[in-house]
């Protein structure tokens, strides 16, 4: 059994749960939760950073990040599932799963102004500089949304963001773009987990 | 001709720079700066989160972020020089890519707090937050460096990092880990890149 360091509203973990329901290792897969703010919890020697999703394979090795470990379930999963091989089709993932994980990040620093700062230290600056990659990325994606039939790491990461734009920032999102609107509407319809790994406070 | 749009002190474009050398891409890559703060410049257009690096292809398809752009290049050389093949081999060097990956992103964070905000909005708690990941993740790198023979994306990305850490942070890194030093010394002497990308001011 694996072992996946975990907190149920993380994003991240979330795109690695889908990405392991849908090549079917769920059930190799023990969720554990890990306090990131901790220094006594077993993450830190887990992984260095102290981050999750981290995930302690059979043989006690770690793996992150979670890009590395939808990859290491894909292959374990025989492979191709995910990520296409090698090939132009390949880079055009990586680049949809870059563009989500980037506003997802964007999204997860402007959380963290508020977790992390005192009112005073709130810079107006920096936010404006995050939001502007979430909403030129948006755009992107609303000009041009991936087909509605393929469940590729870049669609299970576009899920995860648009998802936790939803429980962060109140779906406001959906406003100006019906179009991913109808994208995740029908990536919900077709995948279970989607809807499985939703956090609910 | 590709086309990669740059900034001289990234150690996300270097890593790149480094990859395109060691796979004999460099000839085929045109460096242009961008200027990623300015709305005007077409990096916004190229990658909508704003960032280098970014990789223009010359069907005009752009690619980000670092690890698509460098495992594309690999592929684009033939395979396998900076990243195993599928298996055990690959998924230690995918972690080993994420962990100096990860130095980074918290150094540039550190950077960050300086340069998009005012004093009286620098927070303690967030530079220790980053702190932390950044000397946890070099004690992890010191009690078992590489092996100096290796010349893979988790070598190349681990030479960038500390190569950061030497430009923003005075090399405060080195009084501690004299095997990373050693492993640096080595990687210099080994891959004339490194020293061609060095940012000086």
């Amino acid at each position: 059994m694996m072992k996946l360091r975990s907190s149920p509203a993380s994003p991240f973990v979330r795109k690695v749960r889908i990405a392991a329901s849908l090549v079917g290792l769920t059930d190799q897969i023990e969720l554990e939760d890990a306090d990131t703010a901790s220094p006594s919890d077993s993450l830190r020697q887990q992984n260095p950073l102290g981050k999750i999703p981290a995930l302690i394979l059979e043989d006690g090795e770690t793996l992150f990040d979670s890009r590395a470990i939808v990859e290491y379930l894909d292959w374990l999963a025989g492979g191709q599932k995910l990520f296409p091989a090698p090939g132009p089709e390949r880079f055009k993932v990586l680049r949809g799963l870059a563009l989500a994980d980037g506003i997802t990040d964007a999204a997860i620093l402007l959380v963290y102004e508020q977790r992390w700062r005192e009112p005073s230290q709130h810079s107006e600056k920096w936010k404006d500089h995050q939001s502007g990659k979430i909403s030129r990325g948006l755009a992107s994606l609303e000009s041009a949304p991936p087909p509605e039939s393929v469940f590729d790491i870049a669609a299970i990461a576009l899920a995860c963001m648009l998802g936790y734009l939803d429980l962060r920032f109140q779906g406001a999102w959906r406003a100006g773009h019906p179009r991913l609107v109808a994208w995740l509407t029908a990536f919900d319809a077709a995948v279970p987990a989607f809807e499985a790994t939703r956090y609910r406070a």
